[in-house]
């Protein structure tokens, strides 16, 4: 048995943010296994086998690739961005839980450019001191947590990254975390919303606060907010170096 | 006036994980700028010139940069890691201030893997749920913000990567940290010590913070704490997608 299992990072959608590490195990691999959108940026080839799959299963996906592993052979899952940030290494590990065959399995997970990283660089540095990324979307935990981090990322002046910020099932979430934003930080705070970040259709669009509107975002959009001392220098929002 | 600046996140170590973007950058340049380990693992090659520099002379550094560029130099500042995470972009956006003409350049920030990402990945997931990346350099602020901030992402259980997280000029500042952490997060807490990631030298080392040791720790270590639920499957460790 030889099979092997790789959580691989495709990046925000920009070819050139692909690792040759993750290149190279998509060369290697007879199975890729993903998300609709993400296994639709794999090139088909004879030997490679593509299974797409919908949102929301990602335990059916993990088990089924984990399954196809032990069977011999070499499987690829593949996220977008990063696997370890809000993606299918965590659901990976998850369906290993009581499975001590599966626990012996040759695993490995290959990082990728995460989308607030894509991001950032685009806008210019507004991750540049301390930060928290928080995944907005309430499908696996409370409301009101998402909101309790948010206020203590605030209080303590870290700059954030929301992942999943608006979705059609919940419009109404962002708006409140803008409320609790405003509260905690003031109008004057600057907000990022960046959109389809590495791709012909980015949009990187910087504003206080004040101007930030919910329907700026939306699940294509990783949203980047300032710490006090964030600024613009012309075209460019960095965060300085230094505390404010 | 042709030139250019771009700044580059080489990844923590490993050529398969510096992306194909930053490859073409650095193909197309004449100049290489940055602190000097960083600086060596640019091969060498006609028409390149590599120019390495100190520690702690990165405002310096980017304005000779910058200085380049505007002289028609085609400049890649190269970091380690990601350029907008504690690394050289917040520095050459800062160089900008008060520099109308500079502010003109077509400048360019090129993300890499970060450190605290390959190194999740060597572990497990230990960041797959919401987290907060910390530098523990009080180079740039004070000890006593950087205990507020280890303290508030603690209470709303965010899990914690820690950059710079010891050295020798301030031997004691992580063992304070680490009885902090063992105060607000109690003893059983998974801490994973990952050291030179992606390079041969690479060391992975999951305790929990009743074992942990300041000693565990140098400045070639990124440091990843979990939050509640984190915890142990075969010989990764991960933090599951839901809420604890």
């Amino acid at each position: 048995m030889n099979g092997w299992l790789c959580i691989a990072g495709l990046g925000p959608g920009d070819a050139n943010l692909v690792t040759p590490e993750v290149t190279l195990a998509l060369e290697a691999a007879t199975d890729v296994v993903g998300y609709i959108p993400y296994v639709a940026r794999i090139a088909p080839r004879a030997g490679l086998t593509l299974h797409p799959s919908d949102n929301r299963v990602e335990m059916d996906r993990a088990r089924a690739a984990l399954a196809m592993a032990a069977a011999g052979r070499r499987v690829v899952v593949v996220s977008s961005g990063d696997p370890g940030v809000f993606a299918m290494a965590s659901a990976v590990f998850e369906a290993l839980e009581g499975m001590p065959t599966w626990q012996q399995l040759d695993i490995r997970v290959l990082p990728g450019i995460t989308a607030m990283l894509a991001a950032a660089a685009s806008a210019g540095a507004p991750l540049g001191h301390d930060f928290c990324a928080i995944n907005l979307s309430d499908n696996l935990k409370p409301a009101s947590l998402i909101e309790a981090r948010v206020r203590a990322a605030a209080g303590a002046d870290f700059a954030m990254a929301f992942y999943n910020p608006r979705s059609a099932s919940r419009p109404d979430t962002f708006g409140r975390i803008l409320a609790v934003l405003r509260e905690a930080c003031g109008p004057g705070r600057l907000i990022t919303f960046a959109r389809a970040v590495s791709t012909p259709q980015e949009q990187i669009h910087t504003v206080t606060l004040a101007e930030a509107t919910p329907e700026m975002a939306d699940m294509r959009t990783v949203v980047l907010v300032g710490n006090a001392a964030t600024r613009r220098v012309g075209r460019f929002v960095y965060t300085p170096r230094s505390a404010a």
